[in-house]
């Protein structure tokens, strides 16, 4: 149950709340998100809206089974639309295209790219600069110097960009340059990381975990929707299966459900989604063809030279291949 | 490594064939399909192709590094063609859709959904009439009355039909009803069904198994393949994965790879794939855009009251749409 | 629910069983099993048992909420001992070892393993002449003709033999030389064939499948029960997941699980279960500890010349060691 | 390789040693560990390892295949010990067993369980703190205040104390209170956790990921181990499948190799590994039986009131039956 409040409450009207919702046996927190307030509640009795409905300060009351509640489209039918500035909107009917290098290597490549996707009119560019690596002793990341250089080309070009924090102090230091935090499947339940950047008002991509479920990246995004973050986007990777003809086994029913079952953009990442880089247009198209928000997939100037990720990385020529076709076939 | 032959050897001829290649220690098949004959030689020997190219009977020779030979595209370029007859074609570039009930039940549903196809101008109908059930005490099928009821409708209406078929005991008394054997993800590996079918000139829709690799379902079409039988299609009807939030996980990357790997037609089962009737379409769409060159799908005149797969099986009008956003997106 | 019939009923008596589960909405099936006689009844009603504890003919009423019935532990408490004769007992309380070559070769073969059996006083061999294999250009087995010999050298020296049956229509004519009949993974689901060997007298051994469930693998198992086979033995041996270090994912749990929601034994395949030699000893051990009513392994005078299975494959000195170990463990 | 240093280098020996590997290619780190220096050098250079053995300054050199290779029992033989002082070892050919509730709750149920363990002659304490939850609306723990309480009590009793860090802030001021930090499966990745585990000179018990391979759990051991940290254990607790009739599917092949691949002790987790109280015994036998150094597994005073994981904790009077059995079978 979602008790949506006014916008002036006296302290006694909280305590009336608050000592009915303990009544009838259900945990709550007070959440405020999107500029409003509500208690999140949650229980096992079933109870009659119209018991809190008529309390005073309450403006409506929403029923939702879910076990998660602020991220389930039972409450909130209306599609979440996120603003970045500048016109440049996720979420609002159109297919946004994300795309960039595994991991921002230098000033010229990240040039390079950035002119890539002006010329094509992609306004989002995707890179890494703390790079999680299975083994201690691969490439690790530019950091936050990385992260300075690939900011200030960005700005200049008018592209947003998107960028992994791995940890919760990185948050704060990297707050000026970062337009999208992206949470990766590592960390899809790193609750820690999750309530921080919850706080935040900065907009999250958050990847599912390497072999999460649906309702698990559901519940991860809760945990940032409920400390007042409603700027949350859902993205599908590809799951771990025991097929190794390819990376991972991208997960297209989880497209649909996500839509069914959320109202956060969903956004597709073919490049991860499969690991082939031959296949990774097509995969892209299939999750745009099923209702994917947006596109987030790998380029580089010389795919082969990547530090990372380079079998699974675009050129230019198949980046601005995909780009035409997937503006074919969806708008 | 293939051979093909010339169309008149003597025994002579293939006596120095076949010397020569257990001299270089490959193990070798006779081979005889699409109305040519050749040798499929398996070895790890590295051998200069000429020394066979050279021999009297030899019309080619091609190196084949996949483990599977005949069904690999590294042999063959052009993607195979399926003739129905009736200027039915599967795998010429256009989508072929097939769809029916899971299980046919009684002359009424067969003769109602047969009306649903003929007006969307669909050639081709699913239905079962032996089943395979988990339990031993659920519904298992007409059987092969059931089968003669549904092929004369069919054929009255100048529907083909695909069924099917668990047992090599009833593929003769099958064959002059079928037009497709459907070969079930249970029997994905049942080797000595899949001789038979291979001995048998019928087209055959092979499943991926219910946790098959995609090479394992190469080989289970190159079992079919070296008996003769060239009128294969490749089904991925989803794998098993820890995901429980639908029935399984369709497996779009399956149709980009198993399109590159071989040219046998592809075809999406989005029913089995996702097993949730409101996301049929969605899976359904997804795979035609990956690339599939058919799509097989439930539809009841009343899903609710269906015998098995209710939960996955589309009604007329939700079967209508679908079939017009698939040809409006694919051709 | 299951109804246990008494010895001698009239037409009359059935009539008045059946047409009460019918007016109740059972389903039901006439089961002749180790010498009694039992409707098993499925239906989603409570219904009091008395109602057909009353009728004439019925000797008991049990409840069964499984949905497998006869192989549930619900309905029979007692552990199913096989008896092989001989006083070779499967299910007793002592730990049952099965041990031979993946594959039958050749005479010598045979012989050297039986001497190894019967030197340490093991009971039970396997060996397959009927091999399933990915590659139809594989070894596929001796078929008959090893199996005639194979029983020959066991019924000389009072060995008792379990092998492979991949079809139906080898039932018969394997039977007289078949003391267990062995259900592979790949045909854990292959209906038909269960249902044949339901019908004969003869011990079956019933792999899961290659991902299959343990409700699926008690289903199965069901098949065989409810045509009157009550002889029957449940295989863990491994399941498929996304762990590449071994073969299979040997499933310690469901040693666990089925002892506990069935009566009949259950035999660990630790040579599938993870594929590697040097472990094998090790999950046989643990699957024992665990409440395994038998071990079945594979072994080979020479490991490294076997034609199939070679790398899990234990040698006479390993295979000495491990059955020591084992029943210095376990009894 | 590895290069072992002598005691004492000039900044010229050094120099020549980095110069030389640089020359051949390899990436390297100096890593102080267990009181000695070593440089880790990865490449893929085969070089002769007497190049290097040459060196002033170098003691030994050792080659190792692996990717890992502080955790690899190709370099270090000898198994870790891990001496938590007071004569509590784990590693040295005995079992040890670490029990203990969930989560902590109040005094009194510490107390109880410490009690309990006393009796037993159990050594070690489990028990979180901090709770990784998937739901934001399910108990935490009780944090640093139950920390503190939970290691007063046991170090009044002589009980060493182990329990989950979440965050690396939490790393410096759960230190003095904590015997053996934990990392949790859904930290199994977090690499910045992992570096600053590292760091500090704390034994740590590393879980394998909720889905992680054999080779990740030791990369991310490699991590802790390539900042000095020696004293790690691993931990196997089951890894998620596609079978639902428990929580997990315990991996004991993963024991086995484990145990082959690194010198580290090897810890198993029945109770997450199995997930259902009745089962927990079964599989801690089965993990001793297969090579395990020690088990960790949930115990409580009253299992149906506790505030996570009811259903898979142990009473007391279950909780003496297992340490009875486990001392039996293994000691």
């Amino acid at each position: 149950m979602i008790i949506q409040l006014k916008s002036s409450l006296t302290e006694n009207d909280y305590s009336v709340i608050e000592n009915n919702l303990t009544i009838h046996k259900f945990g709550f927190v007070r959440v405020n998100a999107g500029k409003k307030n509500y208690y999140v509640c949650v229980g096992k009795n079933e109870v009659d809206l119209r018991t809190f409905g008529h309390l005073k300060g309450v403006e409506d009351v929403f029923r939702v089974t879910d076990q998660y509640k602020l991220v389930s489209s039972q409450w909130r039918i209306e599609p979440t639309v996120i603003d970045l500035g500048n016109d440049v909107k996720i979420g609002n009917g159109h297919l946004s295209i994300m795309a960039g290098p595994c991991a921002i290597e230098n000033e010229n490549q990240v040039e390079e790219i950035v002119m890539h996707l002006v010329k094509n009119n992609i306004k989002i560019m995707r890179g890494g600069v703390f790079k999680p690596r299975s083994s201690p002793y691969a490439f690790r990341g530019m950091g936050m110097e990385g992260l300075k250089m690939f900011s200030r080309i960005c700005k200049a070009n008018h592209i947003k960009l998107v960028t992994e924090v791995m940890e919760l102090n990185q948050v704060e230091e990297m707050l000026p340059y970062v337009d999208i935090f992206q949470v990766g499947a590592r960390n899809s339940q790193n609750f820690n990381l999750l309530d921080v950047l919850g706080e935040c008002r900065k907009p999250v991509l958050l990847k599912r975990g390497i072999s999460g479920t649906i309702d698990e990246l559901l519940h991860s995004a809760e945990y940032m929707y409920s400390r007042g973050n409603d700027q949350l986007m859902l993205c599908e990777r590809g799951i771990r299966s025991f097929e190794n003809a390819y990376r991972n086994t991208f997960d297209i029913n989880a497209i649909a459900l996500l839509k069914e079952k959320s109202h956060l953009p969903v956004i597709a990442d073919p490049s991860h989604g499969v690991g082939i880089r031959k296949h990774v247009p097509t995969v892209a198209l299939a999750a745009a063809v099923a209702g994917a928000d947006g596109v987030i997939y790998e380029v580089h100037p010389t795919p082969e030279l990547a530090k990372s990720d380079a079998q699974q990385t675009l050129d230019f020529t198949e980046s601005t291949r995909l780009i035409e076709k997937l503006r074919s076939v969806v708008n």
